[in-house]
């Protein structure tokens, strides 16, 4: 049974059974990648387009890997060097790309909502790569696939997930994952940076990191972002290191095999210590290889191509 | 009989004949587009360049997705990226990206006579994908294509070009192919917007639109240059859109099924009510879509691969 | 035999031997660049990440045209659209590009030595694309292959390279290898603009122009780089052009066929004089057309590809 919507919006309302289905897929494309010709005719003739209005080095490239490396023509453009500067509106930019017989948009944007709206307004699949502070799910898709591989089931891991809670789409969209997932989060930060509806979801508040790390299996640093800091949503860099900072001193108190994540970029030396980043309790970069084979599991099971899987 | 000329710098001179093989071959390539498998093999091993020296979204990605489904080599450079900065002449670099041994340049520059000046320096064959306020060829081919097929010929067709005609390259390659066409072209806008020479091409000039649009089969909205607009072109934009501005009212004088164009980016509620633009007069993303086919027709053309099209 | 090094980095501590590999395997992709289809499917399968932190037409494009040619899987960003701007570093941004499977990096940087430190912490081919001031390894090979094939050989050759030696990676790549095949090499410029050390090199260094050109069979004038003249590297634009300009006038004292070199973008009038770079003398484009065959023989001999080469 395929999945239950022809976009992946967010993690919002997907269920386990679903969330199987793409890691089952991604195994697949995981051992293509493995291979010396890392290309598959799956998608051949179709169009896939990449749609940024935010910058971004690694989410960009990861997509536009998978489509090339699923044979699929793309068309990538960034908000610098488009017609936004002319004025035009989401929505007409959109529908004037599709006319063009698309069949999958990727889009990155800063307003929560906007991969929705075109799903309402277009004919194509909708990949949502990050939209304003709500979801990421292919994100949060390979967080928890780099955890399945690491620990082999994902039921009953404890994870933890530190930082500025509120404005993470990396949060919400794992949140959302993991707890559908069966696993048990808990989220630490400065109390402004959490909302407090967060139990509702079943997700545990910590404010003190020194507490919420303990018998942690799994500690996953947000990105602090250094160019929001300006409108001073925690007293200084110096200070949230402090209190929230991953550091050696600090992982005295968790586990003995408990697994460091970020979704990059890291700030060294401000939401995660340097030789962490690059020690054994990093899977960081486990989780950038992994990105590429989940994004492909994504493009193939929503691209409607019918035939069996064939790679 | 192929194309008189190996460039495409724009409709004036281009026969009806010409014309006319460009449509036919623009047929062949609307079929391969609504295939699931939307790429054919025709230039398979030629290179393509495009140099965008303007910022565009629309026009960029329709040749751009031509080029792919054509099986093209293509590389894309826009002025940003480049080694403008540095300084270097058109020629310059023209000459130097031509030395790599490449088939076709499409090229886009603020300057009117830009594609004219590469198609004498150099060997490839030039599309001018709009010269400043000169030409933008493909888009009035793309134009007549979708007046063809909405109204099954084009011979006898009464348009009316609405807004800036005096700085508009999209008025002018319309205006050139349409009466070589024997379509019936007018014009209405400010006074000091609409060139008197216009007359000698076999146009009709209008002030008032609302006299204007009277008995017309097409009405062709011209995008406004807000970002122009602080030189003064007109009073202000209120005025405008109450002088000009296509309006649901305003239709009421126009025939019943009358056929609404605007090449886009679309000002919506100042050349263009916004549900006009989203209703059933409009053909605007019908236009869009015959978009890629009139440029597969243009790059296969212009290509000179000599065996008989196979798609 | 193979090259010794997966990287290219710089051309010093290149064989004689290497360089003659790069050129025999670059003459068979030229003679492929002159067939209809000049695609061969060598790089299939293999992905290469082209990392531009510096703005540059012909050298991305150069390369972007030898890696499509080779049928390789491409991924390019430029550093205005990237995570920069996050502030991320240069090491995490190569890892975590690494880490989705890449065989080849190409990297343009100004610090020199950026290439050298991306092979020590990758497992990627490294190619070094220009790094500050330091080398630019395959712009020297391609004017070398120009010279070979214009003179039949290398060795003896008595070359002359004019201008800002101090700043010019173009000058100490061709000085590394040119020493390397036995031939004669002189420099010329300002002062300031020489360091002192190029003699135990094997270089000759001249300050005044009219000598140097004497008896020269090759001269290369380099690029003033205008952008920098605000640190005041000499006097003023007309004193260098008066001085160290290659002109119509000057070139009377030189060889009768000597040949005119330049890496480009030129600023016509300063380091050149227009109708020289446009003359008989030149082999200006004539470089360029070769780059597109030496970056693909480069590209080929780094890849891994075991199998003998067959286009």
């Amino acid at each position: 049974m395929p999945l239950s919507s022809k976009h992946l919006l967010g993690l919002e309302g997907v269920s386990k059974r679903e969330i199987e289905l793409i890691f089952k897929t991604a195994d697949i494309f995981k051992e293509v990648l493995e291979r010396p010709i890392k290309r598959v005719p799956t998608l051949t003739g179709k169009t896939v387009v990449n749609l940024f209005y935010e910058s971004s080095t690694r989410t960009r490239i990861s997509f536009e890997l998978a489509e090339r490396r699923l044979s699929a023509d793309i068309v990538s453009f960034s908000a610098s060097t488009s017609s936004i500067s002319k004025g035009e509106t989401l929505k007409d930019t959109a529908r004037n790309i599709e006319a063009m017989k698309i069949d999958i948009v990727v889009i990155r944007h800063p307003s929560p909502g906007a991969p929705l709206f075109l799903s309402k307004i277009l004919n194509s699949s909708i990949i949502n790569a990050g939209d304003g502070a709500h979801e990421h799910p292919t994100q949060a898709l390979l967080d928890m696939y780099s955890l399945r591989e690491k620990f082999g089931k994902l039921e009953g891991l404890k994870v933890l997930i530190v930082g500025d809670i509120s404005h993470s789409r990396v949060a919400l969209s794992n949140i959302y994952g993991m707890t559908t997932m069966g696993m048990d989060v808990s989220v630490c930060g400065p109390a402004t940076l959490i909302p407090r509806e967060l139990d509702k979801l079943g997700v545990k508040i910590f404010y003190n990191l020194d507490e919420a790390i303990k018998h942690k299996d799994v500690i996953m640093a947000l990105r602090i972002q250094l160019e929001r800091q300006k409108v001073g949503l925690f007293p200084s860099i110096r200070e949230y290191h402090n209190y929230f900072g991953i550091t050696k001193e600090r992982l005295k108190s968790a586990k003995k095999d408990v697994v460091i994540m970020h979704p990059g970029p890291i700030n060294r030396g401000i939401e995660l210590d340097s030789d962490i980043a690059d020690s054994k309790y990093s899977i960081i970069l486990g989780q950038v290889a992994n990105g590429v084979a989940i994004r492909m599991a994504i493009l193939y099971l929503l691209s409607g191509v019918e035939s069996s899987l064939k790679v």
